[in-house]
């Protein structure tokens, strides 16, 4: 009887080396699937790992300039933030990996694709919408939401007996006591002990940026250009957006800048804990966000930051493969035709000032703004008629209030 | 000949002292108006100085309590930003200040108010709306629209010999190279040598936090207590709205919190440079937003943010007596019922860490989040339906691409 | 062994009656609890009818007050149309049968509660998000989503012999095909042969309006007053809200006002086709809308219209008992305290035409209109201004293209 | 001396025609450029009226195809619709009319522009702010609000005793105590008798359509079809856009489709009253927001009715050329992919019913809406999990108002 093939989004930790095998079991044959969106891990050991685990066939694929080019770029043209503070790092992360899921099952002919998200997340979401989107004849397996496999592997424990059963390679580490993820947007951590809000993550938990108190006494101003929204080079250096974006985790990561903790509304409905560390991110959205004060119209700043709580939701709740999308994407291309210049900020310890900002598409006209009344363009008693054409509705409703 | 009586907002600069003997001289009976929002003038000197200047009424009303109170907070529980980064602090004030303009026209039977905003500016547009809803019978002087002023008074020197010429005293200090507008909110910097968006401001321009490099090497913990949005007590201490934000400023200085150096929209078109401070707006502003993450759905947040763009361009543009605004006040309170508990934040060196929060109206609920399923509020395969329903828009999205 | 009480929204027909001997031979006591919100059924025979098809308790609500007032009337003050077209009046009345429901069951002592609403549709979760909302602790039982009672009940037929077999009194009338819900707001048809989205629903489907082209000859005049958006006489009638709609009912329905037929996006995922009637409501919203032409500004009206179809949605998906709910409500109710006054419309085959509107209220201002210029409040040339500060963004814009 | 070229919008009324003589006595040397938009007057007359009223140079462009296309067509794919009634038709007109008068100045080498349009009305800011945007070099000549001109044309009797001085033809035409303005989507009427909002409109000021009193007892059926939200044929006829438009209004005309009667918000802060015919544009809307029904997700709907009132807003205060309005435009082509399909919709006295919708992009799924169970696309206890999903955050806020 032939086997049915199965792709799985394959980490070589130690849930989804499980996983792998469970599904062995189960009678699939396993296609390991490894997304490189720039997570640092042993990419290179992986293989190796998986066919020990049980894969029959193993693919790796170098996401990293699609992931920062289309996703993490796009959301930095919309300046997304979900609930005010999280930069959608992970949330970014999942359609892409998603994409290539399916690319991988197009490929091998598989029919079936399995993830380790777990049933209470939003990342189990993010992947089965983005399948439904791209691919909805491909069926999902979710181990986490399937009893037979969550009432057997009930905890760490449970696992790492699994592991040693079927001879799975298990890294000697400690166990950490939260969960993590990362890519070249940010790494997230939660569960474990974060899920006391009111407890402070410790200081050892954070891995791409140093502790504000612990960075250099010296501050370092960054240049970072940016063609169409698009960031395009960092100190006079053209990069890659996969380059650009690494060479600012680094610059952002030393200067401690990017943490963030938050308690967040997940998608499934319940509230959990993050804690972010966005360093090159956050430096780049200060970034952008000033380039547009300097080179959009107020009203499509207005208008951007209207829809952008939109996008954010979009983004974090998985539809990034929605007709809805298209649309924002649309909008927000169309948006940045002059969002071209440089921006200087300088990091200092957690901070990022602005230090100076410039480009040729800028609104700012400085004979405008001062007392110079002989452009034309301006009569300061001009202001007048404005000011009363705009009182006429504030004067009818205060007429009528004494009625 | 009876002279007709004008209430002028009264600052005890060169320019409204200049405004004040002008209008006299026009043959008004000039009120000399002084709202004591937090500014730290010496507003005793104030009394004297006004009828030096031809003033033939003198009042100076406290709105402290009120402007904090009934404005900030507002702003606040809207976690209301302008353009992603101001918060608003001279865009609140105006509203309050033309109010007690009002009430002391009223009082004084004048039926003219004068206000020594330019003619380029957003402030006269917030004084005279405001007015405009409050009071529609008054009429407005603004001389800085009015040829016959403006074109005697070109610049400081001519405005230096008219107070020569008139006995006007004027104090001996230099004169900046920018103008600021400073209350309990913030203070403002904008034009002279700031006309430059690429010209770092110089380092003695700030007057209310110091630069984080000059900042303690000791973080702060500051535990700030609301209720239903209002920040109420600040490290155990309840205090007054105007006490209230005076402490956080005092705290959020020292460790060289709130500065925000941006290019902004202005509503009377042009793009304008602007630097401010805002060192406990910004910590309540962090504090507020952490306290709603914790006690709002996250369908609430969404619209919240969705709407707050709207909130702040109406208070930015001058609208704060309008129906529209009595509409999103509504609003806005009636999302806070829940927005009570306490929030620490570590202050250091200009950065803002939320150290912990807590609730008796919590939406989080820590064993929903973990892996018990024993709870009956939630088992992990709900998911699944949750997944498939909200995946059917996208599969038929996708069945179609082919057709 | 002590039997569990369930509180069942019965409505005496086939379906519910089926449901209702399948709880109590489950083992459930069943409170039989009819909603009266206005259905032309015979309510009387209900009360028989319930206790031979196995009933131990049965209660009937009078809602229409209740319902038209703080349901109907809420969604009118909001112009609330659902992806345009749809008037809501099943969404509104299921948060209202709910709260019904969930007060019997506090008086019962239940712990269940039971609908008969369909696994595919609306309206089962429009119930059990407000029975989640208003009272957590109940249970619910959706006999349409338990396999032993669909697998068993699969069609009409089987029904029919379950009813014979158990004696539950079944109406001797032929089942139409289509399904119908009806309320003092609309009454709703879908499914069956109105499934075919191309296919022209029968004549003799309608019953609470005539088909226009039946509709009198003679135009027929109709005034409708309003206090703060709350309609409360009709023809210079006072009437509560209940016959105030009931009346409106007969007016739209005797000239063919209000049908409505569409395809429409249901919250659980998928299109579904409708056909509405709703005479009264469509009178109400035209003349509502007149109403706020004439005394709310522009800029509230915008504001309005852009939150409309973000409270329709919810409406829509059963979240009337929510947070972001109550802010709504509380917006709206904020953005009706001038809208008083009469509207009179003319009713004729189908058309409601606006004949005269008035209010003590009004913000139209004939004077200001007209060409007369010596009001002081606006001088023509006042438009200069007012157009030259607004063109100062295009002008920047226009300018930088060439660059 | 030279005289300096202005380019005049002129419509061979009196007022255009008094303005181009007027301008000439000024020393300019007058180009007359007549918009064609399908007003139904006689332009061939035009020309030598235009001469005789003292032009220098005369320009007929068509712009109907333009108009219809690119304008109107973009207004229906949002279903605009300004303060929910008014369908943009005169709006819509202004830029393109605009448009038109930059490129006769371009091309006659003029620097001055010239129009008709009140200081109070809307037009005048519609036509100022496109040519800011179009070519900010060019000066506007607004006679109506210089006072060397209206103050020595206050009325009609002034205007045709200017007239008769200067040998300018004037219709015999006695004048109509109303103004109108007609183009391709509507003719509009206001001012004169409308300005009492009570007073009902004279049966015989309407022009496009007849009363639906008047209307033939026979209903009329008519397909329109839509390719990517632009129609494209009238019952099987592929008509270009304006000739298709021109069939819709005979059509709609004929059956008294696409009348509306407001008070409307003028950008310029006043209410002012309009009644409007848009037989075939209200059919358009009807139509388009039909098939919209049936080809997008409920949360593209969603957004796109929330977007409205801002595009609408924006059109109707003249901001067609902003790059607010060019990321609009950008959102709704993207939205528009799969608008395609065919709309049969009936008319018959006013009355526009929906008869039949296909599409080969359909969302509608008859198979899933129907009780069959073995799609596997949708299982009705799926239902379930999205409930419980969606009810978490009702629950969790049920259960601390106890607290």
């Amino acid at each position: 009887m032939s086997r049915d093939k199965v792709v799985l989004a394959y980490s070589g930790g130690l849930d989804t080396s499980v996983i792998l095998k469970w599904l062995d079991l189960q009678g699939y044959d396993v296609v390991a699937y490894v997304a490189d969106l720039g997570q640092r891990d042993d990419l290179e050991a992986l293989e190796e790992k998986a066919y020990k685990s049980g894969a029959k066939e193993f693919y790796i694929l170098d996401l990293k300039e699609e992931f920062v080019r289309d996703f993490v770029f796009t959301s930095i043209k919309f300046n997304a933030v979900y609930e005010g503070r999280y930069l959608l790092g992970t949330s970014l992360a999942r359609p892409v990996i998603a994409k290539g899921m399916v690319e991988i099952a197009r490929k091998t002919g598989a029919k079936f694709v399995a993830h380790g998200a777990t049933g209470k997340g939003n990342d189990q979401v993010r992947f089965e919408l983005s399948v439904a989107a791209l691919a909805p004849d491909l069926k999902v397996i979710a181990p986490w939401r399937i009893p037979e496999f969550f009432n057997k592997i009930k905890g760490r424990q449970e696992a790492m007996d699994f592991a040693a059963e079927y001879g799975i390679p298990v890294k000697a580490t400690k166990d950490k006591p939260w969960s993590s993820d990362e890519n070249l947007m940010h790494i997230s951590f939660e569960a474990g002990i974060l899920e006391d809000p009111a407890m402070r993550p410790p200081k050892d938990m954070f891995e791409l940026s140093v502790d504000p108190k612990d960075a250099p006494e010296t501050p370092e101003e960054v240049e970072i250009e940016f063609e169409k929204g698009v960031p395009v080079a960092v100190n006079g250096e053209r990069l890659s957006a996969a380059n650009l974006l690494k060479k600012l985790n680094e610059l952002g990561g030393k200067h401690g800048v990017g943490r963030v903790d938050i308690v967040e509304s997940r998608f499934v409905g319940m509230k959990s804990r993050g804690v972010y560390e966005t360093p090159g991110g956050t430096i780049l959205m200060a970034a952008h966000r000033d380039l547009e004060g300097l080179t959009l119209e107020g009203s499509l700043i207005n208008l951007k930051d209207t829809l952008m709580p939109r996008f954010a939701y979009l983004v974090y709740a998985g539809y990034w493969f929605s007709s809805e999308m298209d649309c924002l994407r649309a909008f927000v291309e169309e948006s940045q035709k002059y969002v071209t210049g440089k921006v200087t900020v300088e990091l200092y310890k957690g901070n990022i000032t602005i230090v100076s900002r410039e480009s040729k598409y800028s609104l700012y006209d400085q004979l405008l703004v001062s007392m110079d009344d002989d452009l034309g363009a301006y009569n300061q008693s001009d202001a007048t008629g404005f000011i009363k054409l705009n009182s006429l509705p504030l004067i009818a409703n205060a007429r009528r209030k004494n009625r």
